[in-house]
């Protein structure tokens, strides 16, 4: 049953300050949903239409503590969704580990993304080229905003995004770093062949000035028209494929 | 004078029907409006704070038929914008003038994208490679969406956007089409050497079957990791890069 007291406590997690208190977050949608059931993550709660609970195996009914079936006005109130006619799931955070920097693969850094949106679409774009690990300067979106949870599409059960500060990870790491830089040397003739940090800016001001010396490759993607810019998720993606190509 | 009337009708422009009645759409923010300024297309009105208008030179100003200052909160009111402390436009369509196929460039052709975010991201991925026409299925997304207008960075001004029967298009042509499908020929091994067009396919049910027959060089981006696809705009953003690097 969906008494209010769980009604209010399932909304409270939309906020940042609340999913940290609880250690809970919200994943809304069949596809996340499913992708969540599957993966290691504990579900607490799954709320469920009739028609989404019946399309999901006992087995994987059986990985959430608590299943409530509900009604789409009910996902709708809870959730940020305009149109989930499927399921919600509140989740557990993973225990923060220490995070020791892997030596010998492609490790994405984000300094200062901010937009939920652009976040989940970085981790679903490094998700799609094999990449395991992210780390966000401190000042990024939240891993666990339901915009970046959406946006990821399900990738953020298989990349390890962790939180950190950008300039220590980066002074003490001994292998490449890769900037984007407007500046930088053409993509298509660098040198892409090591492993190491790749390493994106922010939305509106790029990589701060702190950690270019930290640098050891900068580089950018030549353009051939009039746009300014492209948006960090599309350069991501773009840069990515230039690496695994 | 900002009147009641006038405001009325600025905000009628955020809907298709009105905007396609008046022949006018609306421009947002200090970078699309001083682009769209600056561009060959008609501006009615420009509706600016004074600090936005004191930045704006008088021959740009002077491209605006009426300058109107207004108060932040102005323009709130009247566009989609959040934050929006600069200005508005009010610009003229440009008139359609029927589409004649250009037969050595690469042009995008786009199988009913929906979502205007992924309309004005294509639209700014595809300025940024030099791409000076898109061709949208008649179920495409409205170019004058201000939301397409808005994620297009002021590309819009540089990018030709027709609509037309692509099963009519891709037929009668006779450049290749190349598709990105599911079970294309992995893109890094592909042939791209020659001028084509360049045909990306709906959010969730991808390109029309009856248009994948008119598919004379399907492609697809291989994959490394787990993520089950890629967003369109993302997608096109990684095509485009490996016809032009």
């Amino acid at each position: 049953m969906l008494s209010k007291r769980l009604i209010k406590y399932f909304k409270s997690l939309q906020l940042k300050k609340y999913r940290h208190q609880e250690g809970k977050f919200i994943v809304e949608g069949a596809k996340g949903v499913v992708e969540v059931l599957q993966s290691g993550f504990k579900v607490d709660y799954l709320l469920a239409t009739a028609e989404f609970k019946s399309s999901l195996s006992e087995q994987l009914l059986q990985k959430a503590r608590e299943v409530i079936e509900v009604k789409e006005s009910d996902l709708q109130m809870i959730g940020t969704f305009l149109s989930n006619n499927a399921g919600i799931a509140i989740v557990e955070m993973l225990p923060q580990s220490p995070f020791a920097l892997p030596l010998d693969e492609h490790v994405l850094a984000l300094d200062d993304v901010r937009d939920p949106g652009n976040l989940g679409t970085i981790i679903r774009i490094a998700d799609w080229y094999g990449i395991k690990h992210i780390v966000c300067s401190l000042e990024s979106a939240d891993f666990y905003n339901p915009k970046v949870i959406n946006a990821s599409m399900g990738s953020f059960t298989r990349v390890n995004v962790v939180y950190a500060d950008l300039e220590k990870i980066l002074s003490e790491n001994q292998m490449p770093v890769y900037g984007a830089l407007l500046e930088g040397e053409n993509i298509y003739k660098s040198d892409l062949s090591r492993a190491g940090i790749i390493l994106m800016g922010n939305e509106s001001q790029g990589i701060d000035k702190a950690l270019e010396p930290l640098i050891t490759h900068s580089i950018h993607i030549p353009r051939r028209g009039g746009a300014e810019s492209l948006n960090v998720a599309i350069a991501t993606a773009v840069i990515l494929d230039n690496f695994f190509r």
